[in-house]
């Protein structure tokens, strides 16, 4: 079953209406910018999925180019010099685009004016994050094209990192090469931090200057058109003492045995387990999920942590990063799969060596 | 009046609700990170003000830190390893907070979930983002220090310009420049065109190569902490053609003529009217507004448009942008001014020279 079918099965016979970002984007192809918050040109969009399959977009003038093909643009104005309310202006347009007929909606994504709209209406409220996390064939190669962009970025970090640099260089360096690559402007989530930042799991590069014999842990997470992906790796400048050494082959180590634990109807908490034992055998722990899905938001279903009893399947991308933090410092490693018929497809490729 | 008491006033007696990013920011000092879009472990945070002037805050264990030292933290949990409803969370913690009696709710900012919740009681609509147009003084410091970052960035791009290298290599190094400056990362909204993309108005910067006699145009829009600056310049990297430098004279003309319009009691159209003329009367134009007030969001009111007859305050803060865009060619100015009892003060202090 394709997204849009599976959305029409969950919406079951009923008219279905979302303002999620990720939903929107999953049955719209709409990415907007997202770098600088909100625009003061439009509001967030909005989509129709109606129950004959037809899907509706309810979005600025300027932003109607950014729908898929077979995705009906519903529009107000976007740029101009007079002054619109545009929050009224997308609402009208959304109600009067509503079908007669039941209601299925996402609904705290959706405005409280909507909401009140249509409060007398025949509604029930539906929850799209469960059926996004088994993605299809175009977004497979969307998250593809995205990990290509972390690839280079977790390559330019390795190779940059010196001493007396600060955080912030290299993270400018880091940035370039993905936009670069990207082609232009790409938002990321990135944990940049060096020395003893890294025992804090993660933060934002700062001004810190890189010492001698520090480690670089990057973490990056890059949306390339709508969708992102995610990579880790641990990166030494020195000769890395043995603790750091041990916890980086055990954190090798857990990677692997979570891979090979992934297979459709495995569930995520044996994932999880197959991890984090490798982790917890040789001494060390993490603070942190295992890992997570990964599509149109940059972490989803299936969420991989202890206990969970949700089964993978097929088409699933998964985002896996095992760790170990000790005193003064920390490591972790990270892969992007995609679950196959029989297991996994690799679908990252970047270093994860702890010596350049 | 604080801008508490404004919103006190225009809430009536009532408890007012906001979703709106912007007011809560003003009411509570919180400024949630933007760049990588929605956080999977937090809902965008909720504002209360009850009548008696408390603000409560319901944001994420994680982002209390963030908020003003005299607003109570009403909280769901953060980052975890659990999974969490934190829509239904969040809304739950707002819902046992909201005190009896009438309520004033930002609606269109707010969750459908939560409209649908108080759909019974007594409430009444408001927008405070006519209140928000005149700052407060530790406002108005805090655009200073936005503005000063984007002083940096113009300096870099107009040192860094040179042909041969792409815009993306050079927005990199402005970028980095503006990170260097405020000590860490910044989102940043940016025109950053040249050659014949000048004539676009504004657009990202692309891999295009500068080419020996090219114009950049370059608008830089940072927020550091909660508040925004806004910036633009144009610089000609060799001898720009006549009618280019005519229209550079004219756009500073302009800008100037727009500044010396500015006090209280003028309206925003007879701003628009003294730059627009001086542009038109040199035979160009422009298709857009002359400027706008900044400070919370990149573009807020007063709009500075033609015909407005919303009048200026003191304490108002507006960016002021006239500029020319002919055959191949484009070209703005931008500088911000806060509006004083007796005219206004100059915040911007980047270099609008056309040649370096």
């Amino acid at each position: 079953m394709s997204r849009r079918e599976r959305a029409l099965e969950l919406a079951a016979g009923r008219t279905l209406v979302t303002g999620d970002p990720a939903s929107v984007a999953w049955l719209t192809g709409f990415a907007p910018d997202i770098e600088w918050g909100p625009t003061p040109f439009a509001v967030p969009p909005v989509a129709i999925l109606e129950p004959g399959g037809r899907v509706r977009a309810v979005v600025s003038e300027d932003e109607a180019p950014g729908l898929a093909g077979d995705v009906d643009a519903l529009t107000y104005p976007g740029f101009a010099v007079e002054d619109i309310d545009r929050r009224r202006a997308s609402l009208d347009v959304v109600l009067a685009a509503l079908p007669a007929g039941p209601l299925a909606l996402e609904l705290s994504s959706l405005p409280g004016t909507l909401a009140r709209a249509v409060g007398a209406r025949d509604l029930v409220e539906i929850d799209l994050q469960s059926a996004r996390a088994v993605k299809d064939p175009d977004e497979i190669e969307a998250i593809r094209a995205a990990l290509r962009v972390a690839d280079v970025g977790q390559a330019a970090a390795r190779a940059g990192l010196r001493a007396g640099a600060s955080e912030l260089e290299l993270w400018a360096e880091t940035r370039a090469a993905i936009e670069a690559s990207a082609g232009g402007r790409t938002p990321v989530l990135a944990d940049f931090v060096t020395g003893p930042r890294t025992a804090e799991v993660g933060g934002p590069p700062s001004d810190r200057l890189v010492g001698l014999d520090d480690l670089l842990l990057v973490d990056l997470v890059p949306r390339v058109g709508a969708y992102w992906a995610d990579s880790c790796a641990t990166v030494a400048l020195g000769e890395p003492p043995e603790p750091v050494r041990h916890a980086h082959a055990a954190a090798l180590e857990a990677l692997e045995a979570a891979k090979a634990a992934v297979r459709p109807g495995t569930t995520a908490g044996e994932v999880d387990h197959a991890a984090r034992s490798v982790i917890e055998a040789g001494g060390g722990s993490y603070p942190h999920h295992t890992g997570h899905g990964l599509g149109l938001t940059l972490h989803e279903e299936p969420r991989i942590v202890p206990g969970s009893e949700r089964t993978l399947e097929t088409g699933m991308v998964i985002a896996l990063e095992p760790g170990a933090y000790g005193d003064g410092w920390g490591l972790r490693t990270e892969q992007v799969v995609l679950v196959t018929d029989d297991g996994h497809e690799l679908l990252s490729r970047h270093d994860l060596a702890l010596r350049r």
